[in-house]
């Protein structure tokens, strides 16, 4: 039986295997081109396939998960010839596996005949995962090879937005009739002989595929023989439609602690399944797609992609920033005059800034969770805003006295350590007002609160820390 | 049939029906206080009992995770006031399903004979999730009033550190012996008459409990009745000990696709068991505590908590923050001689150190995300530092230009514009080298890299930046 500590640490073992292995067979390559010897050749490419056909071992005794691991922890010279040595019928379950940026390098290394065999050992559901990466003209190859079922299935599929519950959906459904005894339905499955991954109930439904309730398999296992499906299965089963938001089914899921659910069309007929292990991954993936935005990236990025891929990913972000500092630089050029004859002003103004910034995103990060859990809207926006207001003032009180104090040490001048005290407080409130204001202003118009909040709100302290303190400063000082 | 669109809406609904009910019940509240008058007090109080009544009605017909969902969408003062109305047998339930952060406002408007009473309704698994909130005296009265083998569960879920396989187990196991037939465990299972939530598969054990493999739902009810457990058992189930880490389970169950598994001890006993469910939470949990200190929050903070324990839980960030702000503000005052001869300097100076914080911020990111999938580690830091230096300067090199031809444009000076550019492209190359060190060795001392990495990587760019732009500036310009 798999013991979780050894397969966690087998599993960092085989990667050092694999790079061993690689090393070695990289050595070998190495001398053969170094030498040059023609007596030479034969024995070192004998070493060299037994260090080859060595890793490959390896590869197949791994779990598809592992391989992916492996694959995606590689940089990309040593991925492709890791993924070269991966059993052809084995390259679609790992292509599953590996995340979009990685599965991209994967497949541009691979020509059409490849794919189309990747595509033939797939479910439907499987292939929709894959099938947006594949060239055009191999997609639509694929497409024409399937039966029409399939075909549809996929077009359908294809359509949903990523996001929606049809993206996520898989086929593997098994249904019943309502009106046969439990003790018929054993006999059935005993006939089918094996059921699909996560199976824990059965659909119910009519002659015209309507579904009408589930049979969870612990109810059937438990309960009298005599007794009909109808009378046995639950009818309050929670549904899906392919276009619900997957971040809804997801919440769903977690809410009513869901294994499977049925995905059904607006006249009720059983359309798919959505399983936990898909949500899960979904929600993991959108847990870490909000962390990359808010750090701005634009989306995933493979480790070991390109330079300039990387470059292109986080170009946007880098230059949004680089306006809102240009904002807040010429902001601070207003000012020029009153820094030249206080120069201290220059040392001073960044800690207002960063402070505030540093507060705003405490803020924001609230709202904006409060607003993915939907305990955020209007209706209680205005006490949010009034407890940020209270904190905000307490915090600015206390740490903008404390430095108002420094000031007033470092520079002998008084006024100035007042001015740092009231701008610091003045800039948290800001600070408090935008990170409440942002993520709410940025749903009401439809976008992810998420994306681009913490630039937002960085721009609102910076410009307007500078503004309240060499302001203040102008009027007071000077 | 719950469809899913219908439960959302209704959700919101049900919410804004809670706080129309307790609006009217507060003015008809004030009314009275208003009056004062003895004549109306029984017409008023029956209005009152009235709206409470519809209120409590409304509560009763709600999912146990929608009523937790209300009281963490309320401010305090009213979530206790729905609090009370809701069904002493339902307490439990709900303290199980709000965040930690509600419950302990919830917690703490209970006596000690309620939450006794709550304590009553749970298993033992759900108290272990519960009891740390609760004062201490109530925890030792609720130990004495267990039976021997509960309250060592109890106390032996207590033990286990938050973050362990130990602390999220549940007990709810069903076990079967080896050597019955397919057909005896079926008659076994209808004499039990229910199985736990999540049930997918029962545990095989022997006479001294010691696992032997798993016996998943789905090959029950397909294979041959007349086949023994041994012959149809998985024997290479994954398994978990009390003492592994919570994320490693996490980790196998998303890379299994695990509905649920056996947890053992060290002579393979079984212990309890680890579901989906508790998974689903424990990741969500995870990312979100990741996401809130990132952002500089110490912990899960209640949208309503007061002003005081708001400000406790930021403190310490902002605390950090300020001294970081200090120590820039140090560098800056270091050139104030410079900045009084070229002002423009102090305007300019903002923008080397943020564009250098984002950059830094974005690789930290990268480096954060691939420690925790286990995709980064020595053997590939030499090729990441490669790669992010590269980014960097190409970043520099074009963002710098841009930057410098704009310092050239603005203040008619050429060298200050080189200055620019110069500064830029070292401090994101500084940006590059801490962002995937910091992270790399915040785990080499075995501290959790998403917490602090962003605080420090912007705090070596401000300072950094300041000094180089500044100390170029000083060199070349004066």
């Amino acid at each position: 039986m798999a013991d979780n500590q050894e397969t966690k640490e087998s599993l960092q073992e085989s990667l050092q295997q694999v790079i061993a292995l690689l090393n070695k067979h990289r050595l070998v390559e190495e001398l053969v081109h170094k030498q040059d010897m023609p007596k030479h050749d034969l024995v070192e490419s004998l070493v060299h396939k037994q260090n080859l056909v060595e890793l490959q071992k390896k590869l197949d005794e791994l779990h598809p998960a592992d391989v992916a691991y492996i694959l995606e922890s590689l940089p990309l010279e040593q991925r492709l010839e890791v993924w070269d040595l991966v059993k052809a019928e084995r390259d679609g379950e790992i292509l599953l596996e590996v995340s979009d940026a990685v599965r991209q390098t994967l497949i541009a290394d691979m020509d059409s005949d490849e794919l189309l065999a990747v595509a033939e050992q797939l479910d439907t559901d499987e292939l929709a995962d894959l099938a947006p990466d594949f060239p055009k003209d191999v997609l639509q190859e694929l497409l024409d090879s399937l039966d029409i079922q399939n075909r549809e299935r996929l077009q359908s599929a294809l359509g949903y937005d990523e996001d929606a519950v049809g993206a996520l959906m898989d086929f593997d459904i098994v249904t019943i009739r309502e009106d046969v005894t439990l003790e018929v339905a054993l006999r059935y499955l005993r006939r089918l002989g094996r059921l699909p991954d996560h199976t824990d109930k059965l659909f119910v439904v009519d002659r015209n595929e309507i579904l009408q309730g589930v049979l969870p398999l612990k109810r059937l296992v438990v309960k009298d023989l005599d007794l009909t499906v109808a009378e046995v299965m639950a009818d309050d089963a929670v549904v899906f439609h392919p276009e619900d938001k997957a971040a809804d089914a997801a919440k769903a899921f977690e809410r009513y602690d869901l294994v499977t659910a049925p995905v059904v069309d607006q006249q009720r007929k059983l359309v798919g399944r959505l399983t936990v292990d898909t949500v899960m991954d979904f929600i993991r993936e959108e847990a870490e797609s909000d962390m990359l935005s808010m750090a701005g990236l634009r989306e995933e990025e493979d480790l070991f992609s390109s330079v300039w891929k990387s470059v292109r990913n986080r170009w946007a972000w880098l230059a949004i920033n680089l306006m809102t500092a240009f904002v807040a630089s010429r902001v601070i050029s207003l000012f020029e005059g009153s820094i030249e004859k206080v120069v201290a002003l220059a040392a001073l103004m960044p800690i207002v800034a960063g402070i505030g910034g540093n507060s705003g995103n405490q803020t924001t990060t609230m709202i904006v969770r409060g607003l993915a859990l939907g305990q955020v809207s209007s209706h209680n926006a205005r006490s949010l805003l009034l407890k940020e207001l209270g904190v905000s003032l307490m915090n600015g009180m206390v740490w903008g006295s404390v430095l108002g104090l420094i000031a007033y040490a470092l520079y002998n001048n008084l006024a100035l350590g007042l001015v740092m005290t009231g701008a610091m407080t003045l800039n948290l409130l800001l600070a408090a007002v935008m990170g409440v204001m942002i993520p709410l202003v940025m749903t009401k118009f439809g976008r992810d609160p998420a994306v681009g909040s913490s630039v937002l709100i960085t721009a609102m302290t910076d410009s307007g820390g500078f503004f309240i303190f060499l302001g203040l400063a102008t009027v007071f000082l000077l």
